[in-house]
């Protein structure tokens, strides 16, 4: 068979492949790694030619814009995941800015090996939600890429995509493969392997690409992923049953509340414009019972702050976009830049207390998000995040009382739903739910705060306590 | 009525507007303008403190990032218009952008103009989509700005909110005064006005700005809007009704074919590296029948241009966030970076078309969306886009054959739907409204150009020659 009708030949099933992804609602990501003036971008550009523009999307991830310095490192490549059914080629992934810094000395060792962990998890956590993810390494010796570069740079038409750092790799060639095939190894797993590629040969490194892609969703689609549920890695904060959570006595007069309301408020006004200075961003989840008080509370954490620098999020049901991606992509896309304050009133933990409830998501889906949840949460702190999160109690009985005092006011009836009851009816198999949450997402770098809100006015002023308490850890 | 009093009243009423505006799916833009050091951020945070956080956002406009740049100037404004039923506060606008590059020199008087014109095309659309606009001027004389910028100086915790600009402006005060004048005056319209407010008294400041919110609202809820129609004041180029195309003849040969095809995508490939070059951005969209052969043609067009630079865009019917919005503005959200091509398979011309024809828009809406079209199209061009638009043309025969044989060929049958035989029982419909949409939207800056497609390779070829030549005129 020729070289020309082989070509012909992956390139039609290539083209199948992505109506079998569609059909199946695989989400496709190909990562595309290797030396600079390996070949990558024009492999790339030969294998998608054939393929159908409307259904993939090619990323070039070798320029980090200012915007996205400001987000954690795997923001930037978060927000891309394909939808379900859809390609997303990766034109250089996470292995370059980490290796690169390391290799630069702007990260120390220690740094490196955590986001190395950091990438680990999040590739497991993308074929463990559904995603196939297919990643290269495009190899060419020292002495053909110093060839390769020179060729580039005798004409004026090709000069122009050497950079300094291309020439840079090639002069520490030696120092770079040493990283180089230590991160490979790393992050080498069952879940997303590595292909190494020797870039000898342009037509060969298309025909092995194309026909590895094919072959992996091939047997991705005969063999369904089974994801393992992890042990617990993290120290765990102590935590208590929501039972044995006193809501009695925690109360406020009007005249005390008004005094610490002012003087935390004000408190926390400053220590928002020092956050902002020093470019901490800070991340503050609400969940509790509805009726709880958690719009009133959010109001006074939120009146205290520049409204140039923190957003509140409302998170109703996932849109058809959302729903088609892993499920925290729309958390990623809601985090605050650093400096800011993302407020969120309900959050990612949905996945574990209304999805695995009312059936939305699989067992194993949930099961699994406990530790998918505290490797994200892990990852915004070493981001230098403070991550804040609550829960507001109430007992049975407020919540009959306040349900009923919004059914018989007419200005409040917008905020009683058919829903509302029906979730009360739950009461016990949420108690059990959230009392499994709390205690399987309490890390020390994450714990849960409650909130006693049988007296709106006394979690009010404990949120603002817990907040402002938070905030002066880290900025001193 | 003590002033403590009238302003618990104002904020009381503030909050209860943000239920109006929920209740009727009013959008609400709030734009603050007004001199360095007038209390503009101030004057927002005592506005927003007491409305409910999570049905509102606060847009901090001063800063332009470098990703902003890449894209027209109205672009980081548009893509921030708020959903239907919530508030968006804009602290600065495209006026502070504008004036200051006029009065910098670093854009021409019939530059200055051009935007100006822009900004005012712009809000009025806003307000004929059904947003309420709102426009603030806070203004403090020379003196008294001086003053508040050494006061501000003076403390060593409020010293670094005095930047360049505003001792600039302050050294300028006459100068900025005349084109500040200027701007409001022929941005003040009846769509939405500018309230000009004397910034001397802080108090009295948010007193004005939230009760004039207030009537706003009210009037808007009130007395809706009613949005002319406007006669089409741009030079328009020369159509021919789709009757008068002719499509016999319009054949090639399969080898004809496969020259022509290699040597225009390996000139459309040099072409796109100039572009990228040079910052030029492309827009191409494609309308055309159902089968007609887009997909096919995009793919001839896609194939030649390296993947990091271009983006094709599969246009489906609108999702609940974007039908809460403007009709452009998940356009706005799709167009390319300086530099890079995008490729819509169906666009926004699905207003004046499939909208128009099973009424998802009203009539006034679709009449109004041709002018809206041409300008939305003038403001890309401005900015310095290509825009090739085109629409591929069959006969109903042509298209009865192709229906056929994807009905009866398995491989082809999921690009058949019923909504396909559906919309071919309105041929003669749609017909006429694609005929008054070519006649009304054939500008000089972005004519229609039509592929004749009953023989697809004759209009992959002329779909890439006249890319090719409108991108060299840019090029030279």
């Amino acid at each position: 068979m020729g070289k020309s009708q082989e070509k012909e030949i992956y390139r039609n099933e290539l083209a199948k492949r992505q109506q079998i992804i569609k059909n199946e609602g695989l989400p496709v990501i190909v990562i595309l790694e290797g030396w600079s003036a390996s070949g990558k971008g024009s492999a790339l550009g030969s294998i998608i030619k054939f393929m159908d523009p409307r259904f993939f999307r090619v990323y070039n991830m070798d320029v980090i814009s200012e915007e996205d310095k400001r987000y954690p490192f795997l923001y930037r490549h978060a927000i891309k995941m394909p939808l379900k059914g859809q390609f997303s080629f990766f034109d250089g992934s996470m292995m370059d800015e980490v290796t690169y810094r390391y290799l630069k000395g702007d990260i120390s060792e220690k740094e490196y090996d955590t986001k190395v962990n950091s990438i680990i998890n999040y590739e497991r956590q993308l074929r463990d939600n559904g995603y196939l993810v297919v990643k290269f390494f495009l190899e060419v010796s020292e002495k053909e890429q110093r060839s390769r570069i020179n060729n580039l740079l005798d004409s004026k038409n090709t000069k122009w995509r050497v950079n300094k750092k291309d020439l840079w790799q090639n002069k520490n060639y030696k120092k770079c493969k040493k990283v180089y095939e230590d991160y490979l190894k790393k992050t080498d797993s069952k879940a997303c392997p590595w292909h190494m590629i020797k870039a000898d040969d342009k037509d060969q490194v298309e025909a092995i690409i194309a026909n590895t892609i094919i072959s992996s969703i091939d047997s991705a689609v005969k063999n369904p992923w089974t994801a393992d549920i992890i042990d617990n890695p993290y120290e765990m904060a102590k935590v208590k049953k929501l039972s044995k959570i006193e809501l009695k006595g925690k109360e406020l007069t009007d005249d005390e509340y008004k005094v610490k309301l002012k003087k935390l408020q004000k408190e926390l006004a400053k220590l928002h414009n020092k956050l902002y200075r020093k470019k901490i961003p800070v991340i503050i989840a609400y969940e509790g019972w509805d009726a709880a008080g958690k719009g009133g509370n959010i109001k006074r954490v939120a009146s205290a702050l520049d409204p140039r620098g923190y957003e509140v999020f409302p998170i109703a049901s996932p849109s058809s976009e959302e729903k088609n991606r892993h499920f925290l992509w729309r958390f990623y896309n809601r985090l605050p830049k650093t400096g800011h304050i993302a407020i969120f009133d309900r959050t990612w933990y949905g996945r574990v207390m209304v999805e695995r409830l009312e059936g939305f998501c699989s067992e194993n889906d949930w099961k699994r998000a406990y530790n998918e949840i505290n490797e994200f949460e892990k990852d915004l702190t070493d981001w230098g995040a403070v991550i804040i999160k609550f829960w507001v109690q109430i007992d049975k009985e407020t919540q009959l009382e306040r349900f009923t005092l919004r059914q018989n006011t007419p200005e409040k009836q917008w905020k009683i739903t058919d829903e509302d009851w029906r979730n009360r009816e739950k009461w016990d198999l949420y108690e059990d739910a959230v009392n499994e949450m709390i205690k399987k997402t309490s890390t020390k770098f994450a714990p849960w705060h409650i909130l006693e809100s049988n007296d709106k006015k006394y979690a009010r002023i404990k949120a603002l306590e817990i907040i402002v308490d938070e905030i002066k850890k880290v900025t001193g």
